[in-house]
């Protein structure tokens, strides 16, 4: 297609690197701009610039930070003595979402997958055995994937934290989502909410 | 929510002002770009500033364009005897899309709408008629939305052109779209489709 312009090509083919974006949708995303005061535009792309320039990681936990330790690690109402280990970034916002948990985190960068390449020593788990051993932590809560990649994880964390130390060591619980129906449960999921079952 | 940084919370910020595009999908592209190489959030910014500082409007159709004249103007390939009139330069991309039309364009850049302050003063009209009169041209092709505001555009359009030129002047149909359903389709589409009906 004919975008009239080197320049409207040239938006519409970064646009569409967003995931779930294609062409159409990126150029009506620049055709918006186009339309749109210039400040607009100049705005978005200083917020991108300062995202590469000013976001890094925090020295503790590896969640993004903009400080040499985030904003969770430094809030002293949280609770610095329960860490929540999570895959990666995006999870601690998830959580975050819900506005229920008040302990800290641990962000893995990854998973033990062997397929990938990926083993232990490619993950930030030297980072997390640190905090356990010298920060007096008491429970250690497993907020991994329900995938082969997360349950190998989560086992290899379990029996590393039980061989170390004596923390208490979670994971989040896997079951039928609230409000959901039965019949749209897989049979995994159904089976592993039946062995879970909680009593009343 | 509590973004963990300024940079995020901006980005965030900017990138919901994108029509359909809320906080949560904001907040997901902001990650993902966080995920990414830096050079593609670096690409984006460049492309979005290039979009502001490159792209001008075309001094004969006032589409899109980076030079005086646009690539569809300058095209001698193209029907210079046919002009196609549009309300803004995204009709023109929905028309190129279809790969049918081989004509040329003219953008009004709006419509008639005495309740938003808009009248045939505020379109590019005397380029229009200017073109009509200079230019040799045969036919207009009148693709206004099937509003009030573009009936009256088109209505405008019309006296104006029989009054001052010998120009054939037609527009687009309307009627119920290729592959539709009758039953999906309003009431007023459809007697439309019933009074425009075509001869086999």
């Amino acid at each position: 297609m004919d975008f009239s312009s080197q320049s409207i090509a040239n938006a519409v083919e970064a646009l569409s690197k967003f995931p779930g974006i294609g062409k159409k949708t990126a150029l009506r995303m620049a055709l918006y701009l186009l339309r749109s005061d210039q400040q607009v535009t100049l705005n978005l792309a200083k917020s991108l610039v300062s995202l590469v320039e000013e976001v890094g990681f925090c020295k503790k936990c590896h969640h993004i930070s903009e400080e040499e330790y985030c904003s969770i690690c430094t809030n002293l109402g949280r609770d610095q003595k329960t860490i929540c280990v999570v895959k990666d970034f995006q999870d601690v916002f998830s959580i975050e979402s819900t506005a229920y948990y008040k302990g800290v985190y641990h962000v893995l960068k990854g998973l033990i997958s062997p397929l990938d390449g990926m083993g232990p020593e490619n993950l930030s788990l030297a980072d997390l055995f640190h905090r356990v051993a010298q920060d007096g932590v008491e429970e250690i809560i497993l907020a991994l994937p329900a995938t082969m990649e997360g349950d190998t994880t989560s086992h290899y964390l379990v029996n590393k934290l039980k061989e170390n130390s004596s923390v208490k060591v979670s994971t989040i619980s896997r079951g039928i989502s609230v409000g959901g129906e039965l019949d749209y449960v897989d049979e995994l999921t159904l089976a592993r909410s039946i062995i879970d079952r909680r009593d009343y």
